[in-house]
């Protein structure tokens, strides 16, 4: 485990490292985008998944989240949150623990895209007098969970949620997925555009049947980064990688590399002359293995140092060879240490027990996440 | 978290889950092998990390092994242990808390394949008497860490630890890590042997300049899957994965997957047939990313239905399709279980804050792991 220390240079590494003032800056960023335009910020917390990240998004108020797994939600509950989304397809087994979550919280949500966890619901009133509030998930286009928009099955659903005793059906909510294959700003903002479109029409279908009142949310830090005008109609957006921002999210145009918060520390561990190659002490333990083959530096990028290319990796191991040329070993002797910059935050954030948090060049705090579900 | 339940079926998914009898048979196959040889067997934690597996592997003595990073070091000296080799290139700033152990333990040892890290140590003599216990770790074509079998500053390096004050140069280390390049048994069996008489040389060599009573120490689960003769001239050798075994042992002719003791166990959250494709709750949170594209049913192996690929994953989500043809959903309603054998356990096992330990179909306790560094 980490120790406590003061100073980054102390660190015992792999760590990995949050810019308490790039956090707060992304956050702020978000909320002001969309307060500008009127609508709540749910902020997602699959990515941290610690609180201390949760009271910065949330700015204090510790309520209106997303979530990603029931551990996610019983630990922000004891931690004095509400309003909690829990934001993936119900499936029979987890509705005890759902049930338990709503009657204990003024607020909990759950999510269906099918009659099947409708079903099982229904077969469980909730006590106190107290309703599921559902909501609806539509797949506009991203191909992953939902009811397609276009299959008349969506809105066959929302009336069975609609009409169910003891559930009520909140909102519609989608994940516009597919801006994770966009290449820049306007790519983005077509796909925000498109899956609004798609939202705002499936809540007119819904108001022509007789539907009243359902809120609609979409989410993507690409989108969020980037909105377009018609967002201003829905009620809510739930992003949540973009209080930590990667490479992946640079590359789509979602932000700039001054924007990530995120590092792995690392320190050269051993120099192979023979094969121009030196090692870190960074496995797949310490940076997952997400971004495979997806940037000219290999599965990160070597902060000041465009130069390198972490080329494989190992449970603990990583080597590390110049883009091209032969490497200049003196200028990286054995113990010192390199930054990495992740692919995907979400992915390296969840290899690690705690997360060293700094400001200005000195460590504030230790955060510790949830983990499991 | 997973919830205390005896039965398999009620569990909480995604769930990593270890069948007990497996553990054991393996445990015990590999003892068995290498007592026959007269060889002592100090196996790898680095694949589970739990208390409970480790007095598996070492028939309850807490004694002999080999850890990856300083945090399983801790751990297993908190938990009793002793006679813990830290097989990992040192640097500077691990040298304070080796010295710790090394000063706790009645036997714990470092390994170095460079002259700064042997610097370091002399500069921190131990206390008590005590001596620093150094393992050279050697490179015999495997091309991570380790100084060359060929580089005359192997043999260098070997006199300088071994005439160095407070310092014993306590044995040969090499991991042949081309063992997992192989397919089938006699392909591990040549690298086994190729190994094995690369290190043996070594130590001659040593002999040669009268450096005597060094240990050699080999190790890789496919290679003590089939040992060679030769390697009853080894003083240790240092498995690990074995204990538990993956789909990646038994492609590369290590095991069957009969003894495979992991999986994951994951349920069915959507049918879309529209896309030909059902989702679960198994991502990548729970599987790792480890075996992309190296399986033909995907990034895992569907226990029971060799029909089924899973062909992507998100943070929470993978997705599923049939080999060929259309997919059945009524095989698969929604709620319903499916057992994934995974590619690599070591990265699988590292995404699980606990582990699921059943036999003979019944719960029979939780194992929590080690994290961090």
């Amino acid at each position: 485990m980490a120790r406590s220390t003061e100073f980054m240079e102390d660190l015992c590494t792999p760590a990995f490292v949050v810019d308490l003032d790039i956090v707060k800056r992304n956050s702020e960023a978000m909320l002001e985008r969309f307060a500008k335009l009127g609508v709540q910020v749910r902020p997602h917390m699959k990515t941290h998944k610690t609180i201390e990240c949760a009271d910065i998004m949330t700015r204090g108020l510790r309520r209106c989240i997303v979530v990603s797994t029931l551990a996610e939600a019983s630990f922000y509950a004891d931690g004095g949150y509400d309003d909690i989304l829990y934001a993936y397809p119900l499936t029979p087994e987890k509705v005890k623990r759902c049930a338990e979550l709503s009657e204990r919280l003024s607020l909990f949500h759950v999510l269906v895209d099918n009659t099947v966890a409708l079903q099982e619901l229904k077969k469980k009133p909730l006590k106190q007098g107290k309703v599921w509030h559902v909501w609806l998930k539509l797949d506009c286009d991203t191909g992953r969970a939902g009811v397609p928009h276009s299959d008349p099955a969506a809105l066959q659903l929302a009336k069975e949620i609609s009409g169910a005793e003891g559930v009520e059906l909140t909102g519609i909510y989608t994940h516009c997925g597919n801006t994770y294959k966009c290449e820049g700003e306007l790519q983005i903002k077509a796909v925000a555009q498109e899956t609004t479109s798609l939202v705002l029409q499936f809540v007119e279908k819904l108001k022509a049947v007789g539907i009243q009142d359902v809120k609609s949310s979409i989410g993507s830090t690409p989108s969020c980064s980037h909105p377009v005008l018609d967002m201003a109609m829905l009620s809510e957006v739930h992003p949540g990688n973009y209080v930590f921002y990667d490479a992946q999210q640079s590359l789509l145009g979602s932000c700039t590399l001054e924007d990530v918060a995120v590092r792995v520390l690392t320190r050269v561990i051993g120099h192979y002359p023979h094969r121009n190659q030196l090692l870190v002490d960074c496995g797949w333990t310490a940076l997952s293995q997400d971004g495979a083959n997806r940037l000219p530096t290999g599965y990160a990028i070597f902060e000041n140092h465009p130069e390198l290319k972490l080329v494989s990796m190992t449970q603990e191991h990583g080597a590390v060879e110049p883009v091209s040329g032969n490497l200049d070993f003196s200028q990286f002797p054995l113990g010192s240490m390199l930054s990495l910059i992740p692919y995907h935050a979400c992915a390296t954030a969840a290899m690690h027990p705690v997360y060293i948090v700094h400001s200005k060049g000195k460590v504030v705090g230790n955060w510790k996440p949830t983990r499991g579900w």
